[in-house]
């Protein structure tokens, strides 16, 4: 399997200072799924009253213990809960097998915790249609639960890695009229991102008090404008799991409509999904790729979608070549409404094109330059709405191909 | 400019014989629109009484010469018509500048041939943005004009390349009661061919007599089942065209409804489709998507578009991996109705999955043995219905990379 050793060049420093979510605990353990030498199953605990919301792939080929959790998601009760994760192996696309091998990892933690098995979450990545060796990780609850631990939340992010290049983690503080609550999240991958390796895979926690109603609300509303708004290389996994637990240890209520709340949650959902991108399969470059005056915005996010997956334009942004053509390309392309003669192009607050053509203002050594920085932005103006859609991306680099072609398991 | 020197691994031994076409004559010369040491522009003439037709991109950024065509291309009249076709630039997104540089040389073709404007057809290929020369192309329409002769397309097909490895032909005789007809055709390009190149162009020219009607019904409709079915990188030409042009001077009949002339133009434009893809950028592997038992066939094209524009699936291809577990994720994510379980997968006649998982007689070194191969054919069954489509591409190597992003113009 691919062995990438060198950190992204678009990696933060270091790990971020998450603060304790009052609530829940933490434990990883290294059970040999797959990898040695490292930690590979972690075990979160939430306290009684805790709610849970989630999102998962739309994939029509999606794995078991998403299904688990899609089924499970629902169905509240005051108990608490548990979200256990191994990397190593995704148990998609593994038949029975695969449901009995997700069963036998959430009914083991369900006994050893005393919780009801529809407040056992499971996540698994890794290879897609290799069988679970979930013995391997049933043999490890009793050690997980005896480690559980209100810090342990950064080496969870590490045991749910597989060639991620670092862990990721942000977090917040909201001070609200009732106290303050704290919000801590952790992620792993970027689309498919290594060979055999599937999963984007989040978790996220707060100490404040929401219904599980509110919570998915939330969530869901959140999700469209952060994790459904990257793309790597337009390849969908049959894993993606995003999974949050809301403690109430706080005291603090909050809604869906709660603003600072929700504002606070979407910084911390959008900081977690900039570094999925900037983990990226062979990623030099994080890109914004910004379309407003679309028909609609469904347009815009089309429009957008088209030009962050082309493979001309990605590979024009490794080559820091300034190459509008190929952003008029994939706007054509795109099926969404344009018109070429009503189209501008910007890099950043460069003018490049308009009305039909290359700007005469426009110089090609200032596109050179802005292609030069390892953060660009593109804005495209369609020019015949209001519509408007972000997206965030990388660039196509020979690192994809060796990590994904090069590179045999 | 990109200078890909190497002749594709899936090239053809040599350039096919060509039978002449009655009623057809072509010129090619070196006009320096862009490259030097070699002929770039070609000129085609059918005599009085031939019909064309012509289908073209979609894309709503589209090329000068594309919408000038578009306009032209149902306005029938029995003078003779001509095509003129130029390589180095692509005269698309080049404003009001580009549409009177198509007007310049379209009028002087018809003024130094004695054609009416509407039967002048231009196509132009390669940088994006930049404006045509084209009085480099006027100046030397006198010499294409004296140099027009019946034997010509071989270099016809030689000065239309931009960076194609190497040169595009095929043709076909049917003996239908009335006589036999004949039918040679010539193309370049694979999509968005290299750095700021656009286009794929082709051209096909048969002595039979066909309505203008009948012979537009046959190329749409045989574009559907042809070039509309390759896909190198997914990515859209602003430029891409393909005219037919019948001359009649077989004296020979024929319909829409010819099945033997049907068939003969389908598979001269299904070899032209393929030699595309066999020159695509960096391309190591010609790859056959078959999708069968979909719900419809709509949803069948889009798995098989799906598979065949995954970059995962691609780069396993380059390194001869048979990561079937990608094919499921390519099939899980296109939007099509697909149900995990009734998924068969198979390389050439190998089972390699089927029931939601991989086959138990499947083993790892027949499928690798198979991706050894230059040509590879992956067959999916959905198991939902009757829908079938078939898709051609090819692999995504560091060579793709290299000319898209390494190479600068």
């Amino acid at each position: 399997m691919a062995k990438i050793t060198t950190r992204s060049p678009l990696a933060p420093d270091s790990f971020p200072e998450l603060p304790v979510i009052k609530g829940v605990r933490f434990a990883s353990v290294a059970a040999g799924v797959r990898y040695a030498g490292r930690t590979d199953v972690m075990l979160a605990h939430l306290a009684p009253g805790s709610t849970v919301a989630g999102v998962f792939t739309r994939s029509a080929t999606r794995s078991a213990p998403v299904l688990d959790c899609q089924a499970k998601i629902g169905m509240h009760t005051d108990d608490g809960a548990a979200i256990i994760v191994n990397s190593g192996n995704s148990n998609a696309f593994t038949g029975r097998n695969g449901i009995e091998s997700t069963r036998a990892v959430t009914s083991a933690v369900a006994l050893a915790m005393d919780l009801p098995e529809s407040r056992v979450f499971s996540s698994s990545t890794g290879v897609i249609g290799e069988p679970l060796p979930h013995g391997r990780i049933t043999a490890k609850i009793d050690e997980l639960v005896a480690a559980l631990d209100e810090g342990g939340i950064s080496g969870a992010a590490q045991a749910i890695m597989t060639t991620d290049t670092f862990p990721k983690g942000a977090m917040a503080s909201v001070d609200l009229p009732g106290g303050t609550v704290k919000i801590a999240g952790m992620a792993k991958g970027s689309g498919m991102i290594a060979p055999d390796m599937a999963t984007m895979l989040v978790y996220i926690f707060t100490d404040a008090a929401i219904s599980a109603g509110d919570l998915q609300t939330l969530v869901s509303r959140l999700n469209h404008k952060t994790f459904n708004c990257i793309t790597v290389d337009s390849d969908t996994s049959t894993s993606d799991t995003l999974l949050m637990g809301a403690t109430g240890a706080s005291g603090v209520t909050v809604t869906a409509e709660e603003d600072a709340f929700s504002d606070a949650l979407h910084g911390v959902m959008l900081d977690l999904a900039h570094q999925v991108v900037k983990d990226g399969e062979g990623a030099t470059k994080f890109v914004t790729v910004n379309v407003t005056g679309a028909k609609t915005a469904a347009d815009a996010r089309t429009h957008a979608l088209s030009i962050a997956n082309s493979p001309l334009v990605k590979t024009a942004l490794a080559g820091e070549d300034p190459n509008w053509g190929r952003i008029v390309m994939a706007v054509g392309k795109s099926g969404a409404a344009a018109d070429r003669d009503a189209l501008s192009i910007r890099f950043g607050d460069i003018l490049v094109a308009e009305n039909g053509w290359v700007s005469p203002d426009y110089k090609e050594d200032l596109g050179a330059a802005h292609m030069k920085q390892p953060e660009i932005t593109i804005n495209v103006d369609i020019g015949l709405g209001d519509g408007a859609a972000t997206i965030w991306t990388c660039d196509l680099t020979h690192g994809y191909i060796s990590i994904n072609a090069d590179y045999r398991s």
